[in-house]
């Protein structure tokens, strides 16, 4: 089997910190497949984190070694883990960004020791980057820690049903489109309220002239509210945590 | 063969839409060779999509596919396109942004089917990615799609030449560096007018002071606008589409 | 052995100039391992460069070409440069980015020779990528060029004792996160004077509250100026080159 390594961080790459890392775990295992999903999440924005990864960790073959480093606790008392779940692996600290595949059935966490010659501040270099080279060479997951029994996990707020039959969410992410993520599921269609306005549910952009807002389902589900050829975001002055309702098709 | 597969995308990294794709490509050819060249496009702008494929698309060796997604049409009724060219193929929509492909001899362009299970907002991962793991593992171009007889070409606008001799061109991309690229070929070098001032055609950066603006001739063949240690652009208060004019070197 | 190439540059991905180098890479050496280190340098930015070059160059494994592109010199008289240093490689222009390859006892300098055909603007693509593919498939540094005895280096700036046996440095580096790197070595701890505040060396982040401002030993030994959950530098209003003092613990 070959390799395969990602990484996540929020360590952009101007200042050569994910360059160590690769350096790293190319030392240890020169064949590897390296691959870079971002490094530029927002400084120490666990959340976003957490949605990416619930995005790809399973979309990748079994036996990845999924990296996941955005670590504002860093050298503190927060342990650093691994997790096997579902055939994959995934290394980063305990904090809520690994959460997807920690809520998968038959998941398993260890918690990783830091080496005492670990630089306090960059654990993805001495603690994740290693873990991960053992990991993608067949190395078992109860050789790297012992068990910890309950990591850290954050789950995606969930919409809730009002007295009124509407449901009530809120935006969750703000993508680089200016799209507005939320945690509404909307199988049939039907009209989300926002910094409010009311819009209908289309199937895609194009469903609607240049410049007008509307919502869509999006491609995990959720719907997004979004403005064709524009920002919806900036467009309805939302941001992370605005309030959503989304009302049914009318009959 | 070794299957290289190159992203060009402007999605971005943060989301983890890039993520997804990746992990398509490699749940399909875990063999493969990803070759990131750019998430970081200018959101929608197809216009500088196209001009950086042009730049490439030839480099890479024989048997490359390359993936193109600026596709701010998705899910409309614009068709997703596989291309074969010069013994390469190109994935992407059909919105001119695979045009330096298609305007080679010999290409060939299928429309790719869009599966029902396909989200109208993200062919990048439900389309694009699937079609270029299957050309990059050899499954022959039309397998995958109907031929398309007439995709959208988009070309550089051509310069043209004025009653008094001179060259009448525009500036088409600003890059990184603030250089203002134009459509102009000074084969025999000149001078360039733009926004009211005329700059000599010079050999290379150095060649001024700090601080001075220049011309030369850039690495594809076109005449760029620079300024020595400083944005051009910027300088300058040009942007894309603004008007150039070559005169001859003085005899 | 398999080839590693890694990149650094100022060029961003989104122009396609780095596309281009990779296209000629893998053209070259289609079994390449081309790994991205960075191309969000700051334009031209020499030193931040150095700097990420100093933190990669030695960790990646024996026989690893290392290509570094920050060339505000490109096509002048500057000599481009390949360098074999403690078995590693590394090629970029003579301006000092390479230096601490250059530092280390045993390397050797060859200037490559620029063909004709080379864009004067863009020996990345037509000089330094060429020269990395040769490198990578073990071409002799002697086949490349002949040896250049004094090539460009330059130095992280030196802190020194004052009379009253404090040691004054400087800000060398502001990084991702705002942090200000320092110069100031401190096995032993103590205190720093920036920007008319005195702060305490800490082992982490997290030893000191939401909003503080501390300083703490990074991971490559310099003392660096931190703010917990915050952006020292902004904090601060500090700028590279801005002094910094390091007081020895009190007794």
């Amino acid at each position: 089997m070959r390799p395969i390594i990602t990484l996540l961080t929020d360590f952009g790459t101007a200042d050569g910190y994910v360059a160590e890392m690769k350096g790293v775990i190319f030392s240890a295992v020169p064949e590897a497949t390296v691959v870079d999903l971002s490094h530029d999440l927002p400084a120490q924005d666990i959340e976003c984190a957490r949605l990416a990864v619930a995005r790809y960790w399973r979309r990748f073959p079994a036996g990845t070694v999924h990296v996941v480093v955005v670590d504002p606790g860093v050298g503190s008392s927060r342990a650093p883990l691994a997790v096997s779940s579902d055939d994959r692996f995934l290394v980063g600290p305990d904090n809520g960004v690994l959460s997807p595949s920690l809520l998968a059935a038959g998941s398993r966490a260890v918690a990783l020791p830091v080496p005492n010659s670990a630089a306090p501040t960059f654990h993805g270099r001495d603690v994740f980057a290693p873990a991960a080279a053992h990991l993608s060479v067949g190395m078992p997951l109860d050789a790297l820690g012992g068990t910890l029994a309950e990591p850290v996990v954050r789950r995606t707020p969930e919409a809730h049903r009002a007295p009124d039959g509407s449901i009530v969410g809120e935006v969750i992410a703000i993508d680089r489109f200016g799209n507005a993520v939320t945690n509404l599921i909307a199988p049939r269609g039907g009209r989300v309220e926002i910094a409010g306005r009311t819009v209908p549910i289309v199937r895609t952009y194009s469903d609607v002239p240049t410049g007008e807002v509307t919502a869509l389902v999006g491609s995990i589900g959720f719907v997004e509210v979004a403005q064709r050829d524009g920002r919806a975001a900036d467009a309805l002055g939302v941001r992370r945590g605005a309030p959503v309702v989304l009302r049914a098709p009318r009959a």
